[in-house]
């Protein structure tokens, strides 16, 4: 059992009540509490010595990253967040110059984008750091946009530059917090999220929930001067060939946003984008159709991606 | 450093903002996100293989303890609990059936108490098991009722038995909610607190809190079987003594309420709440009196606590 096979048998039957909107299965939980014009979002995400940064990562990055993540499943739910907790599981003989770097690094995210950090536990992890944040924030009640509301038809976009995100954006990304809530105002977004297993992988989620397929123009794909320079440097050496495209399409931790919309809105959206953010590239990178999977379309034709993103190259 | 001096570091200066009514240092973080006639109530907790279960905990009673904790720490803001997250850090090699037992144990204390589990994430800690739950809750607008609130003359009431916890309790404790709820709306506490580090070290965060001290009465401590067991156990050996008295003071994993209010309303109290909870205990402990520190007050007269809880036993 793999981890998403085991977390689709784990969310089987979880106990429920009447505050739940949204469950497990989309970027965040989504809650009514009550509050007259909003619903709430609940997220908690972790990381990992060793996983997700190194003994060598600059402590005040790691604390950045750590709620730069959870910022970003807000971001995926077009949402404002509003506070955090921070739990830090430390190796006894910790650092305490290096923890407090770990919270300068959180603490001036958070004060930027408005977030309280209300308090959170240290323990103990005798092996490696863990750091989990738990944020709070909130939508405008509505529907809030789902993974499962993607129709045939629909443009799919993608914020940003895609691939080699581990060459050092995974650690400087800003959450697209501004943008994802510009877009839930101006336009009817049928789905959104963020992209942190790579576009093909995240991809799969909305078409899962929401029945349907997609076709990518590979021409289309922002790929990244981090990826192009990777694929060029693995040329060079023994390491069997990853075209920047691939990396695009498969590399982990972009953070950018993947949403889609019906597609007669397509071009005035490119318009609009370009004169509310004119330094943050948005790329039509394909359409949503009816046949399950992905297909990568080139000058060749169309392939069928296979599950881990990958596909014939030419 | 140790744990607590690292948490006044950090917690000295935390970005907040205008949905904070209080942060850090309480039992949970309080938050007023708009709805009309009540507060937010936020909290996580972390459970860690090695040291708050072992390898051979069943993973039923693995899953209860993670969400009890946290359940315990809205009780001791008299609140109730709404929704909660699951943060799963699993070794490489986990074994998913023991994973799936957690969730029962987790899930069967979630319905009884009405909690939705509405997701969460599963990530690796290669070495052990970490279980980390974010939980949210709500408690009635108005004051809440903090840990900064004791005054001179309050009496100190304890629900339940204390000591010797990790002698079975810790596994299969019952979070105090209905109980505090109860307090909360039929008497006016002045502060209100769960016990997880012991009795002595626990009242000590009321007393710094409100700038007093306590005077508390060794014969009316509950002290638990447990602890009894423990005492008579350790008098036959090698092992210094441990009176169970001072178990009871010190043993952490308690779990149950710890609460001052005028003294006046003391026998009012004990005598509503033998009508209401027959079968758990109300100790009134002691009294909050001006002069910093704890004292235990026996035949021989009233000795000072060291930081430890530790005094002299006659």
């Amino acid at each position: 059992m793999n981890e998403f096979e085991l977390i689709a048998h784990l969310t089987n039957a979880l106990p429920t009540n009447q505050t739940v909107v949204a469950g497990a299965g989309d970027d965040c939980a989504v809650l009514d509490l009550g509050v007259p014009e909003k619903l709430i979002l609940f997220k908690t995400d972790a990381v990992v010595e060793g996983i997700h940064f190194t003994k060598e990562t600059p402590p005040e990055k790691i604390g950045r990253k750590a709620l730069a993540r959870c910022l970003s499943d807000i971001a995926a739910m077009a949402g404002t967040p509003t506070a955090a907790l921070v739990t830090l599981a430390l190796p006894k003989a910790f650092d305490p110059e290096s923890v407090a770097k770990i919270y300068d690094g959180l603490n001036a995210l958070a004060a930027q984008t408005g977030v309280a950090i209300v308090g959170g536990e240290t323990t103990t992890n005798p092996e490696r750091m863990l750091i989990s944040i738990a944020l709070l924030g909130t939508v405008p009640r509505g529907k809030p946009i789902l993974r499962r509301g993607a129709k045939v038809g629909d443009a799919i976009f993608v914020t940003g530059e895609l691939g080699g995100s581990l060459a050092g954006k995974h650690l400087e990304f800003e959450p697209r917090l501004a943008e994802a809530r510009w877009l839930a105002e101006h336009f009817q977004l049928h789905t959104l999220m963020d992209l942190s297993d790579g576009l093909a992988g995240d991809l799969r989620h909305i078409l899962n929930a929401s029945q349907v397929g997609a076709v990518l123009l590979k021409s289309a794909l922002p790929v990244s001067r981090a990826a192009k320079l990777a694929a060029k440097r693995r040329a060079g050496t023994l390491a069997p060939p990853k075209p920047a495209a691939l990396a695009a399409l498969t590399d982990g931790e972009d953070f950018e946003l993947l949403f889609t919309l019906a597609s007669p809105d397509a071009v005035k959206l490119l318009d609009a984008w370009k004169q509310q953010f004119p330094k943050l590239k948005l790329s039509c990178v394909g359409k949503i159709v009816a046949d399950a999977g992905i297909f990568l379309r080139d000058q060749h034709g169309a392939h069928k991606l296979n599950a881990h993103g990958y596909a014939h190259f030419a």
